[in-house]
């Protein structure tokens, strides 16, 4: 058995749980919080401890699960683990993965630790798709298309405009960019030009509709540059669409064999839940670390490093068997 | 520079060569064949040698390409090859895959030579995503359909029905089918199920047209359990049809990460060329397997076993920078 511990219980917590209890090789050890323990209540009954009390654990966890944020949690607190754990965490700020990978394949060697970053699905099977894609084709051209899904960080802005109650937005891939690139067009696309962005806003008593609609679709680098649709609809509504956190997308290489011969390959996720499915992702990541670490290996790994067959449950001679 | 050679110039060695002259860290040594080298004329011009001159470079080449086929040539000849070189191929009989590798595996390791068999898109590619997927989301189906492509088989099973003067069959993935497990229906299906069988033929002069629909429609284990469609076509028609190789395919996994939530993962491919393709594939295992070689590594590899940074002529800093 490999026995694993959550940090964090937000919803990926919540998801690598419940992608824990369905492996047949892990035991949950605890699950370590900043909140008082007391407090929080696991949505599948388990041990829970302060975050405090994790010095306790460094001989009987063989992988810790980080499921902190990006923004602040895992770039201040991941290093200070990994000096006493092996990790897998779910780093996903594409610009600063360089220095966090550095910073902590130094530490994990200094420490005789393994841990793997930036695992999930963008980065994670998006960037192992648009790597291998690129190797078995490379004259050709990368697409990455997002949604349909919510934008936390565009939900946040639109709920700081002035007469916003609450509101939620929707990144959508527009079909028609979608549809010239499975065609092999090779169109030059921008950010904007892949997507669509749907808002959905409950507003304060006595807001201007035609105001806030106004400043939404004219706010520099999140909507601006974007087909912008926005809905106005009850605060409840708002609060239903909230409770699904669906999302997904698409990578697809378009390109040439030869100059005669086109091909085009697609990778496509659709997810009921992100957190959910991000965490199965983890889970499937800290097997892989649990297996490397006791063969000696030490420091960082991003998904390029991994051989596949470690994420699997079964036996190398069962995967040749039944899956090649 | 890694040095190759190709053995075997059908046209997944055409494929393979136009794959190498796209690269820019490959050096095509020479086409090695079983005919009168100067017979050869291959599509981009190269060094042609008997095959019975591979010995005079042992020293001269860091991985031989091996195109042959599975039937007869790859279970007879990669062994031999093996002891003095590093090989990659793409042996296709899924059933007896066990056993090539775990024969492969033991004359490597005897000849400190290193080998990944079974490279292309299935298995290859395919099977990469059917093991990712399974790891990723355990509770689930995989399914996988092929084409729209040319089944040699079929086509040469409907060549020796008497009256018959050539045809083509297309295996083509069934849309209703393919239409439900998009949708997460998890339906069970078998090959037949998932697959209609599309058949040109041209008849000799006073064939009996509906005699030989028959015969096709109802021959066991190749068209019998299937929805198969004949059209009756000129000779001029098949040879025009058989110019292009073009195929494809699609592995799917549906499955749920809890109760609540369903999840569909999807890769397809669509290939103008199917040996061109393959022949990529195969040139990015062939980098693999130079590098891992220099590493030190010997025995039987599978695409299970390779981290995909090998495969990338890119260092590991860049992949992190720009593709995680």
């Amino acid at each position: 058995m490999i026995n694993v511990g959550i940090v964090g219980y937000g919803n990926l917590g919540k998801g690598v749980q419940i992608a824990i209890s369905k492996t047949k090789d892990m035991n949950l050890v605890g699950i370590f919080t900043r909140r008082n323990p007391n407090d929080l209540v696991p949505v599948i009954s388990a041990p829970v401890y302060s975050v405090e009390k994790l010095n306790d654990f460094t001989e009987s966890i063989d992988v810790l699960l980080l499921c902190g944020g990006s923004a602040t949690d895992l770039p201040q607190n991941t290093a200070k683990y990994l000096e006493r754990f092996n990790t897998v965490d779910s780093f996903d700020t594409h610009a600063k993965i360089p220095q966090y990978f550095d910073s902590l394949d130094a530490v994990a060697k200094n420490h005789g630790k393994l841990c793997a970053i930036s695992i999930g699905w963008d980065p994670g099977l998006f960037s192992i798709m648009r790597q291998l894609f690129g190797a078995v084709l490379p004259d050709g051209n990368d697409y990455t298309f997002w949604g349909k899904g919510v934008s936390q960080g565009h939900s946040d802005a639109i709920r700081r405009i002035n007469g916003v109650k609450n509101a939620i937005q929707y990144t959508i891939p527009k079909e028609g960019a979608l549809n010239s690139v499975r065609k092999g067009e090779n169109p030059i696309l921008s950010t904007g030009d892949k997507h669509l962005r749907e808002c959905y806003v409950a507003l304060e008593d006595g807001a201007d509709k035609e105001w806030v609609e106004n400043q939404i679709k004219t706010m520099p680098n999140y909507f601006a540059d974007y087909q912008t649709i926005v809905n106005f609809v009850s605060e409840q509504e708002v609060l239903r669409m909230q409770q699904k956190l669906s999302h997904g997308g698409l990578v697809i290489r378009s390109g040439k064999t030869s100059n005669e011969n086109a091909d085009v390959i697609e990778f496509s996720l659709k997810l009921d839940s992100n957190p959910e499915f991000t965490g199965s992702v983890l889970v499937a990541y800290a097997r892989a670390v649990s297996r490397l670490a006791k063969e000696g290996k030490v420091g960082a790994l991003t998904v390029f490093d991994i051989p596949l067959k470690y994420l699997s449950p079964l036996s190398n001679d069962t995967l040749r068997a039944t899956l090649l």
